[in-house]
């Protein structure tokens, strides 16, 4: 036995020996069967169980955000993945992989400008606008108005009214949205939200987004795979790309 | 507008246009908050919405396979990921890019056996066992008895009693197990007969075990973010790989 | 000191001490300077330095295979995970995510179905075209005959007269194209007639293939790094998929 | 045909119609067996092919970085993505996508030090050890004395004998070596140099790396293909992890 080896992998996430897996602290045959996937979700990244309302918050937002079509480029490569003959799950990884700070990193730092706001007020609105043009969360290239902004932000009125939530980062996030009126909050602005007033850090904002995504992704790369394409391109093979050269 | 382009992308998932988002035909807006994110996973994935109690049971097998331990390699690769400077996304799609046929397939081949079971009777497992003498979901090189089998079989029998599910996919998989005694099912058998008695095709196995394992990865890819490790290779500094030449 | 830890992650292609890093036997300061990259690619893949002009041979597949435009799968997700906004190394990993069986496996298959054809004559293709109407390695769906085929094989052609390889893939790939005809040989086929002649295992046809269009890939996505856009979908934003629910 | 979707893919790099492969204007059968790989990496990134001498440096930086044992992250979950049942592709994927900023994002970092040292002098090394202590290039974890340092500067060296490259970012390094002596330059210190000195932008070393690296990768997954093992975790199967709880 090592046990710095065994220390080089230390963790309080699980632990596995034979005949015994504890998830944080609980053994799983007490968990299976009694908690939804998102009090699972909660447990895993919080280390605790969060109560069943607070959860259900938690998983409004994770349907928001699954599948915005496959014009999304997470959606598209992984389409385009399993006409190249690989797994289902290397099509998903493909598609999670480009959920980088462009894509997938708006709702992390929506988080940190709300933060921000909610600590020093409206000067935080005005240094980001310095920096940037865009708020994060705020303004859709596609739709003037997102369909996803309204009901996550009533769940979370809702909720602080219930109590559950604090109500600050809710807030904060009208607050900016009077700023910059008439430019909404749009879907990284709305779960930015819940998150934060669930009390997750910014950067599992993105992760959420990850896990949320990742059913969209599989839904479309499910698809794909019973269309018998080979080898797809962006485009039909009868429109070629120019060369600019 | 190029109709050529547009319908290379065209998709039955999901419908977007300016200040519509319609998944499966429901406009987003009627499923925030008003199903859960289980109902959600099925919803994309097979067109229609779940009943409650048949979506907690995928919720429960979906529970079921979130981690098991730094030792499994999906898990450990994310961790080292995250050490290396990449994004969250980035370190959870490293992980779900090793769930390949050896270490995320079982499942799906499990359900393709208890298909086949289901048809034929005992054949089917002589004919699988003639050509390999281990029969996925069955036998854990860890666990001589998996703590998950008995409460993912013990919910399905229950929904069978309820008539929310037909239940030949358990017997299947319960006369294969008394063919094979003493080797008991395992977590793949187990959520094999839970996906197959709830009618999703087999590669959907492998798709529903990467949308539970993200859970555990992203777990362990966020603990490692707060240790502050660089590069992390398998084993500690100290202890270095031998040389076999 | 762990002597299990430490042969776990045994090896025979490198040794590294402190001051020390050995390739394949050979101290790195040693090589440096004294042999080219394509002479390193395969010391590395078969433990031995090969003579130059074989090596000479081996890139010019290797300069054959790198790019075939932004059509191909591998290229256009690569130039697509640029614009969402993570690293060079991360659009690298998910162009080469994607040669899988279909994308990047037919030379390994057209390896397959030489190395069959040397040793069984005609039958092999037969039985090939049996199982398949396309045999892997000859025509393509874009080009009626392939530009590289020609330069390909008479370096091959040359490298038999010279001695330098043995000359029956080179054989069995023509009587091949005979039978077929008038479906000539493409990049796959071309390029497995080098990598057979120079004794690659048919599996590394493949992993030479990923060393040769990782080039593409990266210049690819390099010039899509320097083009500002964002989120860049396969479809120019004007034009929306297609609604198939 | 659509005019629009075609520009969307516009690029320089290469041009594609039937029968015809134009990489960066050259029609691919003239470069088959003329252009060695190092050249053919130069004209793909630069657009122009480089007079051989020149390549030949590149190809000594690109030798110099196969490979750093398994030990590295980038090699040892290639390895272990190989044991998983994905493809060979695949496991180089999973392995480049580790090259991140902290993995393999020295040699950018170092370029752009050097770039500053050789506008502003010595100040600029203070603004960098100001902001850090340590100097991207300088220093290594493992080796007191990189081994691959001296072959890499003796070639530029001679190289600026021979009036190929102009010399001031070799006289950079080596100042910043004097200054935090006797911490010396490492393999990306080293490389960064050589690719600085043949005008390669800061972004295309981590590039550089990435296509370097590649070989290693590979060469240790097609090792580990060899021994059979499955799920291959970082401990030995009877090594546990710590339970941190």
């Amino acid at each position: 036995m090592s046990t710095e080896a065994a220390d080089w992998w230390g963790t309080a996430v699980s632990r596995v020996s034979p005949g015994l897996i504890e998830l944080r602290g609980h053994p799983v045959q007490e968990l299976i069967g009694k908690v939804g996937f998102g009090q699972m979700i909660w447990l895993m990244l919080r280390g605790e169980l969060p109560e069943a309302r607070r959860a259900a918050l938690l998983e409004a937002a994770l349907v928001a955000g699954v599948d915005h079509g496959p014009h999304a480029p997470s959606i598209a490569v992984a389409r385009m993945a399993i006409t190249c003959g690989v797994g289902l799950n290397n099509a998903v990884a493909t598609g999670v992989n480009l959920l980088g700070d462009v894509h997938g990193g708006a709702g992390e730092q929506c988080v940190r400008l709300l933060e921000e706001v909610v600590e020093e007020g409206d000067e935080a609105v005005a240094r980001w606008r310095a920096r940037d043009r865009y708020l994060p969360g705020f303004g859709h290239r596609f739709h003037s108005y997102d369909p996803r902004r309204d009901p996550l932000l009533h769940l979370v009125a809702e909720a602080r009214s219930d109590g559950l939530v604090p109500g600050h980062f809710l807030e904060a996030a009208l607050r900016v949205e009077r700023i910059i009126h008439p430019v909404p909050m749009n879907i990284d602005g709305a779960t930015a939200v819940v998150y934060a007033e669930l009390g997750f850090p910014a950067p599992l904002a993105r992760g959420l987004f990850v896990l949320s995504r990742s059913v969209g992704i599989l839904a479309h790369a499910w698809e794909e795979s019973g269309q018998g394409r080979r080898n797809k391109g962006p485009l039909p093979p009868s429109i070629q790309p120019t060369y600019l050269g």
